[in-house]
């Protein structure tokens, strides 16, 4: 009974706060001096301060408000991607404290390799928050690949197979929860974005993952295996996929295929205006594809044009089968988002405006490259607001 | 408070009645006093009946248990479909009390033309209610296209467009809701069927729905528009469909598509063992295409072969972007399941298995052909429990 209270007490204060304890007792249907006495373990447990005195609507009097407190408890985010090692550290408030991303090549890697190099950023990000007078309560991992209990089945990117994450980071002695990168995406644009709460998320790395967000819910199947949107079927006798599959969306529109079909042109790029000398292969990166693009490099537009049709078949799809209130892209698909727009806006007009009355809205990520690392610190706050007492040992 | 109370010892009956009036406030948390005044309130509305003794598992003794009565509330379920009408009333308990199809050309019909027929057909099947002492309290209808606040955006079969259908059905005088046809034969499926809670329920009509059930719950998408499975895209570039698309899975697997492409054997059934003579254009219906299939008419089996890859293709995005537990073919697919489940499971198998431990299982629909009507009243009925006050006028 305590329990709950305290998670009511707090949920209204993230809610509706700042609140004075008359107010919260008014919303909550608590006592006064129930909502005192909760109010007194919250603030002694970090979650919540006491702000200026604030007039209070039903009374008309001042009154001393509590708020959310970002001076004590945090949680750790973190992200293995194919081509990245990531941490961040945010507060109660969702304060973005500490964070760090390390370039690595973690293709066919060692997962216990990838695991300790993670260990020690995390323990590195653990070490900056508490210097900063933090405590971090709990961790969440974002790995590019379905996730079911623990088990990462499988990230073909990383040639990952069957790897029980959670047992290997043991050792960081945190509650810990793992989850798909777009997922946790999804809800670093829903927490860490533009605001909105009913969108389809469009994770564009070098796989292609999507995370629907309903009602600032996330919609996640079944099994927690929902919005595999880079295997939705482009094209079923298409080139051969890395899933198992054929004509899978990624193999038209991933990183791999996009910077694949300018490969030739690596070396045009140094002839851009401003660009070094010398410079090597730059199209192998996103940048150096946007630097073509933005150049209006032919073969790089066509390249897009392509990705973007074939991304809008598969949104298609999806807009079909989820109903998404609108579609944010992220991830590459942001960067690239000015010459994606066009074709992914025609594929999804000439194909839903008759059955629907018009398309879900396309727009670019908010929350920009860090949103997976952030949201997975953002679902661990999620759960402490939602359980102080299990969460913070109350 | 009374009504949010009348709901919680309703559900509570209905979850895990009969149960004795000292078990309902064992379980809700209720002063005995309390639930005894409510019970006697349902008893009156006829929501609840008294049964014979039972033991009351707490405290050891007998005592009359209260169960959900069949005697008096009912709802009733309407459909409108490309190829008939259709009206059902179920009581409380879920027994089908009323149930009447009839056979309709609706194809490029007047809204106004087909909306009397259903209103003279919902008349009958609410006065055969009254006959057997039945009170009537609400009404749904199944329609073949996306709904969104009673307006049916586009039902291409019917050639209907932004038909205000809630409005032509007012005269009824009853409260009144519509949905997708899809939505509400996946409802059917849940709690007229096998009894599964988790699964994609495939509505194989003459154009082609889905509705995900999700640990008991439809998943509507955020405008009540999730589920187009039909209009998944196969091929991008294939045949042009009704929705404006192209390459549409109803394209490959609709009702027409099947039975189009058997057309040139219709005169061939004529001469299968037990076909009578002169039987007109027998493959022209699904009995006759099943009739040739099960003969092993190479033909027909070719094309029974050729939908069931095409829904296996639009299967794996569903299953990529949905993570449904089970899948359900249901409607027409049904009665051509022993054929489709070979190269539908086949084509799941063959793109799902590297991804997911395994693809879903697929079976075939255990409510039949009226899911769809049944699952209308059901959800009538569902909101009878969830606020009996409101519903019964207690």
């Amino acid at each position: 009974m305590r329990a709950r209270n305290l998670a009511v007490v707090l949920g209204e204060i993230r809610r509706s706060g700042p609140l004075t304890r008359a107010a919260l007792a008014d919303l909550t249907g608590l006592t006064k001096t129930t909502v005192s006495k909760l109010v007194s373990d919250l603030l002694e447990a970090g979650a919540v301060v006491e702000t200026g005195a604030v007039r209070d609507g039903e009374r008309g009097r001042p009154g001393v408000a509590i708020a959310l407190s970002g001076h004590r408890v945090a949680t750790l985010g973190l992200e293995i991607n194919v081509d990245y090692l990531a941490a961040s550290v945010v507060d109660l408030t969702l304060a973005v404290r500490v964070r760090r991303t390390r370039p690595a090549d973690n293709r066919n890697s060692r997962p216990e390799t990838i695991l300790r190099e993670l260990r020690d950023l995390a323990r590195w990000a653990v070490s900056e928050a508490e210097a900063q007078g933090l405590r971090v309560t709990g961790a969440a991992l974002a790995v590019p690949g379905p996730v079911e209990g623990g088990l990462l089945h499988n990230a073909p990117h990383l040639g990952w197979r069957d790897v029980r994450v959670t047992g290997l980071l043991d050792l960081l002695d945190l509650p810990f929860e793992v989850d798909n990168e777009a997922n946790l995406a999804a809800l670093g644009e829903l927490w860490f974005g533009s605001g909105a709460t009913d969108f389809l998320y469009v994770s564009g790395e070098i796989g292609i993952g999507a995370g629907l967000v309903v009602g600032g819910a996330l919609f996640r199947g079944t099994n927690g295996q929902a919005g595999e949107l880079g295997h939705v079927v482009v094209l079923p006798d298409g080139p051969a996929c890395r899933c198992g599959g054929r004509g899978c969306l990624e193999v038209y529109a991933g990183q791999d295929a996009l910077l694949g079909a300018v490969a030739p042109l690596s070396g045009r790029v140094a002839a851009l205006p401003g660009a070094a000398a010398g410079m090597p292969a730059p199209a192998a990166s996103l940048e150096g594809l946007a630097g073509l693009l933005e150049a209006g490099d032919p073969v790089a537009r066509a390249a897009c044009e392509e990705a973007g049709r074939a991304l809008g078949t598969a949104l298609t799809s999806a807009v079909h089968l989820l109903d998404p209130g609108m579609i944010v892209l992220g991830g590459s698909f942001a960067l690239l988002f000015p010459w994606l727009e066009r074709p992914v806006g025609d594929v999804l007009s000439a194909r839903l405006r008759h059955m629907r009355g018009k398309p879900p809205r396309l727009v670019a990520s908010q929350a920009g490259a860090d949103a997976a690392v952030l949201g997975a610190a953002g679902l661990i706050i999620q759960q402490v607001v939602a359980d102080p007492a299990g969460t913070l040992g109350l």
